[in-house]
């Protein structure tokens, strides 16, 4: 069988639904990805050696492209080479090969007739798939050169896992183009694809986002990347990641509220707090990481879809008021959570706090009519709303050879309802 | 030297700084008295053998009269009687005095020209007045019957201790009639004065303020009588009370939201809440012990004013989001504080929550133009404000022998600016 021509990859943003901050001082944090809010990214077959990056969505006007023989496939050992031992392969971040690459990532633009500017952040993205590419490349693949272009219905620098999913496509995408993995049998989302099973192909996957975010973040948590490969709910504590066993999903309206914020400020902000008034600071944390344990049990009560319900609204509330507690709330989180709760809505933001993102759950007997009216409400206020899902299936391809081509994939508003994506 | 022929005496309400509702799981919290918002009581000397007991403030139009021959005498053993060792002597509580005294509180009435239905509230007052005398009388006083003029700026069932208060001047005002203890020197409260000191004439109406607390309340913590009596700020852990030492006295904007509110519901849901999420709410409960405790650092910590008002500001933060998070908030409280934060001032309910009493820092830099402008829109929304000070003196007398006649009493809109009070 030939390979495919053409990839379609997706993977979803992440939200944390309890233990924000806390997580910092090593308590348990949920993170959960969101269903519907994902990048997309098609791979296509090119013949004539060049790899071409299409970011209309970072604002790059034109595509980036690179003759494949411009990459220092030198600085990648011939043991940490993709082989055989691709799956049980410890992966280290190799320095040299991203300071190699940062004159060459702008070469990408000199094919152009029209020059452009390429901001800070398009160079990280470039160097992301160059690095990927120049690591994973692999003799036996029988593409002699890929364009990706790549979309996004998640807003960029909202504390979402924007650049985890892009990584995670991007991985995802140059494994299957490279001949590393295959496209997956799975309708379905494997349930409780086990994070801790290291021979799985999302265990490879996940290992080369992290690498991938380590060049957007400097120093990831690791839990974004795990998030949008796995899909699902993911605890996370000292750097030990699990699945939350018997998280379905949660349906919540998810509020951005455009507030800009300084994640670093934030957090030193509440370190600052901590250290003053340890004998109140350290119980709060504790308080904090509580709800995350608290959710975890819930999850598996067995209580009818009421009950699970009311107590995570419960549990909605008693996090806000401790996030509030450590200095990090915002007059425009109390809008939403006022707006909301006049239809007995509860909210809570999600992530740093400072405005950012808020989560609002969608019980199953709130109306649509009711929703409409509320989602009105919140972008009168000049809030930016999406009904989405927590949970759902994490990375998701499929052969797009003979369906999507690259004009479907761009005119395409909700690349989720087309059929026939596999799992892993 | 003959006895006085009156007595005015005066004790204040109450509100609690910090550890509201965590004291119910033995958490510290602390209390401190009202300056300026206080009982006061007028003790006129009579000769004719009657008791007479004045209450306008809870709503009743004529007085209630008792021959003394009336009282129940022989209820009280001997050897609990006021004699020489009144201070030492352990309190317990007469039931059966209190139970004989139930018909003779309603014949008070019988006197009257004019009759009157009398309420719960005042039959409980007036028990509290009959059940003292009865446990206290002594041969050896002067005086052949009294008259109680009883006025008060506190609002009643605010949580802010008028109960308390009344019985604590009840109780002094008995025992300077009764011949126990005589109007003490000291012009200035002596700084400290120490609650454990269990010989001190304070300990003594402390003691019995207590007894009448009980008939008011039943079980009562014990908290509110020993603020009315020793002033300045107690800390109170598992019925342990302590002096909070270092502690002067802080301004406060009170502003009572006048919403009604059900402590023992409010402390029945915290309950609920524990019970169920015992891994948030018991490291919460710590949290806000924390606080208290904090509050203790840094009364002692030499910090200047300016430092000093800056961090009780985040204790008071910090204590409205815990206090929220146990779902005891209302918004009243937080109309509260989105007023005086308006101004950078910092609010936070007293007492149960669920509406009730707010208090609102008032740092040395609030003009008093500002002060106004607070007290307006406080007002405005229907709420009821002072100016106070939380901390300055407890119980306070004056022989009013020659001074204060009935007449000015009833008439004085501010008593504690009349000059000669005296503290024990």
């Amino acid at each position: 069988m030939s390979l495919p021509t053409r990839y379609l990859v997706s993977a979803p943003g992440k939200v944390i639904l309890f233990g924000e901050h806390a997580v910092v001082y090593g308590k348990t944090a949920i993170a959960g990805s969101l269903d519907g809010l994902r990048t997309y990214m098609l791979f296509e077959k090119r013949n004539d050696g060049f790899l071409e990056l299409n970011l209309p969505k970072l604002d790059l006007r034109y595509p980036l492209i690179w003759p494949i023989s411009a990459l220092p496939f030198s600085k990648v050992a011939p043991a940490s080479k993709a082989t055989d031992n691709t799956f049980s392969q410890e992966l280290t971040f190799n320095e040299e090969l991203l300071k190699t690459l940062k004159p060459i990532v702008l070469e990408g633009n000199s094919g152009n007739q029209n020059s452009q500017e390429i901001n800070e952040l398009q160079q990280v993205a470039a160097s992301v798939f160059l690095y990927l590419y120049t690591s994973l490349e692999d003799k036996q693949t029988s593409w002699c050169g890929t364009t990706v272009h790549v979309t996004s219905n998640l807003p960029v620098g909202a504390g979402l896992g924007s650049s985890a999913s892009y990584s995670v496509c991007l991985a995802t995408g140059l494994l299957l183009v490279l001949g590393h993995i295959t496209i997956p049998n799975y309708d379905e989302r494997i349930s409780d694809s086990n994070i801790s099973d290291s021979s799985s192909p999302m265990n490879l996957i996940n290992r080369w986002a992290f690498q991938a975010e380590k060049i957007i973040h400097g120093v990831p948590s690791g839990i974004d990347n795990t998030v949008s490969t796995y899909g699902g709910a993911v605890s996370f504590t000292k750097g030990v990641m699990e699945n939350v066993s018997g998280f379905q999903s949660l349906r919540f309206l998810l509020t951005n509220t455009k507030v800009p914020r300084n994640t670093r400020i934030l957090v030193a902000n509440v370190r600052i707090l901590h250290d003053k008034y340890p004998h109140i600071v350290v119980p709060i944390l504790e308080a904090i990481e509580g709800i995350s344990a608290s959710f975890k049990e819930i999850i598996n009560s067995g209580d009818s879809e009421k009950e699970l319900n009311q107590k995570i609204e419960e549990l909605i509330d008693l996090n806000h008021y401790l996030i509030n507690s450590l200095g990090v709330g915002h007059p425009s989180i109390d809008k939403v959570r006022e707006i909301t709760a006049q239809y007995s809505l509860h909210s809570k933001l999600t992530g740093a706090g400072g405005g950012g993102c808020v989560l609002t759950l969608l019980r199953d007997d709130v109306t649509n009519d009711d929703i409409m009216r509320i989602m009105h409400a919140l972008t009168s206020v000049g809030f930016e709303c999406f009904e989405t899902k927590v949970g759902g299936p994490g990375i998701s391809v499929i052969d797009a050879s003979s369906t999507i081509n690259k004009q479907e994939f761009l005119s395409s508003s909700n690349m989720q309802q087309i059929s026939g994506w596999k799992h892993f």
